[in-house]
């Protein structure tokens, strides 16, 4: 049996076939669409995320399964002091996948030792976040046609933000991919990314400032929210939030095929003007992301169709 | 592709094709049972209404469909400061169709301005609610044979009660319909009812005090709550909440085939021994209620069975 | 129509159809696939518990039924001052059958005096729990053979432990079951259960103060959580909490045969070197716990496949 803890569980050639799958149900639902009848996805969110628990349910139910589980720790057991190991047990007899959210880390990795049943990783505090990052992934491969020889730029809060880490790590795994590093001083990406990822693969990369000195070379932008939570204190959080704001004018430096991608929610680091731009595509990302879930979920489940 | 934000949306021809449909679920509910296999319902309730959503989710499931959603803004992602039309674009991915609740008046209708899938306005702040309209409009015609020709009672809370802003409106449009309206002073019918709705229409209204007084003309009475959260402080809810309660008493000066209708939740308004009264069909209602729903989704999916 | 309030509900011979049924649900899961296709359960839960609310859901899903509901209170109309016999009442039109959680002792029969569908009582307040009863006595059944010619130990709470008083009142019917109570003489069986239950039934049964003094004597085994929430102050929670612990020590002094089981939750009362023991069968339990639910939704919905 087996679990998804982080995007770099699978191979490169595991994902291919992953987002291979994702494509055929992306033009082939109907062929789908019972692929997972009477089987029981539980969703195990310990945390609110509305738009994360909402993608698995979907994705489970146009494969015409089923879905229990709690939306936030107050309505689970935990608050009467049970461990997740004893809850993903229980949990076991009463699903046959399970998507969970924690905000501790590791808490996922815990409940994949004993788990009878697939555990996906669906985040885990600021560590992993493995479906987005394979949701990204599906976009860009999607829409670019491929996951090598491109120049992406990373923008907004590269310090705290886990798709941005999850993502560089999985597309270091790529040929000739250039990153480009956009963020304040204070929000720079971690030195461990830089030094244990990226300098250890003798990846090119190069950190700015300012967005608009390199829009014009980006083929992808993925733009990030700068999360309100993550801050110490108001004051920091208020002089950085609109830092880096994406608008018309910036687009029209960049590329008339630079992909703008974003893992939502946005908050107002893209301004709506750019919804209708052609190149924002970070709504068609959501959709992608059922597509991959439900890739993921015949995966783990080992169910052919 | 139609949204559903008032009741009004529906010209009184379209009013009639939903109700005979919902008749035609009535009777023939087998009939419908697959009517929507594959189609997802997404219930996004920003403020709790058990009653609301639930009966969205029997109507869904009824029709063969599935849900998800929210039922908090606490479990939504508003809570991370995403707005309504993100949501709904997001939404527009997972799902067929959604219902909104929400506490903002005109929220609804601003997802329907970006939305991928249609609209259905599940009570927005003191506005609209347009389902329990047409749930109304279902137990009159249903029970009493028509719409028109009918002198209808709308007692209690007639200032802030949403429902009852509704039905008025919605009734203006049938003929020789006669309002009778009985509050106390505190909790008449707005100004703009009376002069928007009904003078404009020369429709034939009376307002008075006293239940007894005009219970016996009545072919209908609509009981309304008081409610607590409407009233700016606890003295005036406490003096006037229990003003206009129906009892067997008062029943008994009534027509014997007055209906009693209630818009549910009913806390006192209604005293309990008039539940068994043949009259009393606000139970009734709620059934109703959830063949109209059945109704409207598969209008607005444009599913013909 | 039927509902089941207390485990007594059934008698001696109904509890052996029910469990046969059970039974026979575990060998031949596939037979009852779609015994409830387009049957809904109504899961009114108005204080969260995950493990009974999932375990109904679990079981109405693996019939190929639906369900709806709410996991607390706090999204349900009872927060609008709804009577529970309103709420069943509107709940009787969007489901067929229901499963209720309640804080108050009482509210489940209030609710299924006035019903459309049958009520499962699923735990209110100190009082009741049948589900849960008859889950033990699967359990017990199944990997006992029997549910006579018994010694079974009650360890931990048993003053405010609401399963241990049900499970008690059950075994009393069946022949030969010896009880041994285990623990501190401030949360000693309550004198109804000596009195009534036991002396009224000339039952044999005996209360001690230290588990390894009779663990070797007796053939199960049933831990309970102290639970914190029934405790008048926290010094005296803490002060008895780790009282009976048991763990791998104890265990050996126990037959090779013995059974240990836990309604479930459990916070320290077992120790986690316990778990791979294969006498500790809690884990177990739960999957009985939802064949018996399946057995019961299919029993009061008078469903035969």
């Amino acid at each position: 049996m087996r679990h998804l803890m982080s995007p770099l569980d699978f191979s490169v050639e595991e994902v291919a076939k992953v987002l291979d799958l994702a494509s055929d149900i992306e033009k082939n639902p109907a062929k789908y669409a019972h692929a997972c009848d009477g089987k029981v996805l539980a969703t195990l969110f310990y945390e609110p995320s509305t738009r994360t628990r909402l993608s698995f349910e979907s994705a489970m139910i146009h494969l015409g399964g089923q879905v229990l589980g709690f939306s936030s720790a107050a309505s689970s057991s935990a608050s009467k002091g049970e461990s997740v190991s004893d809850t993903i047990r229980m949990i076991s007899c009463y699903a046959d996948i399970c998507a969970m959210r924690h905000p501790k880390e590791g808490a996922p990795m815990v409940a994949s030792a004993v788990s009878g049943i697939p555990v996906i990783n669906a985040g885990d505090g600021g560590h992993q976040h493995p479906t987005q990052t394979l949701t990204d992934l599906m976009t860009i491969r999607s829409l670019k046609g491929r996951l090598d020889h491109i120049t992406i730029g990373l923008c907004g809060d590269l310090k705290f933000g886990r798709t941005v880490h999850s993502l560089v790590k999985a597309l270091v795994r790529y040929e000739n991919v250039r990153f480009v590093f956009i963020s304040p001083e204070e929000l720079r990406i971690p030195s461990y990314i830089r030094e244990e990822v990226l300098d250890a693969n003798g990846q090119e990369y190069k950190e700015v400032e300012r967005l608009e000195d390199v829009i014009g070379e980006l083929d992808l932008l993925y733009m990030t929210r700068v999360q309100k939570e993550r801050f110490f204190n108001e004051e920091d959080y208020v002089r950085l939030k609109d830092f880096y704001i994406l608008n018309k004018e910036k687009m029209d430096l960049a590329k008339p095929d630079m992909l703008v991608l974003h893992p939502l929610p946005r908050v107002n680091e893209i301004s709506v003007e750019v919804d209708n731009d052609p190149r924002a595509v970070y709504f068609k990302q959501v959709q992608y992301g059922v597509y991959v879930r439900m890739a993921l979920i015949l995966t783990l489940l080992e169910v052919n169709v």
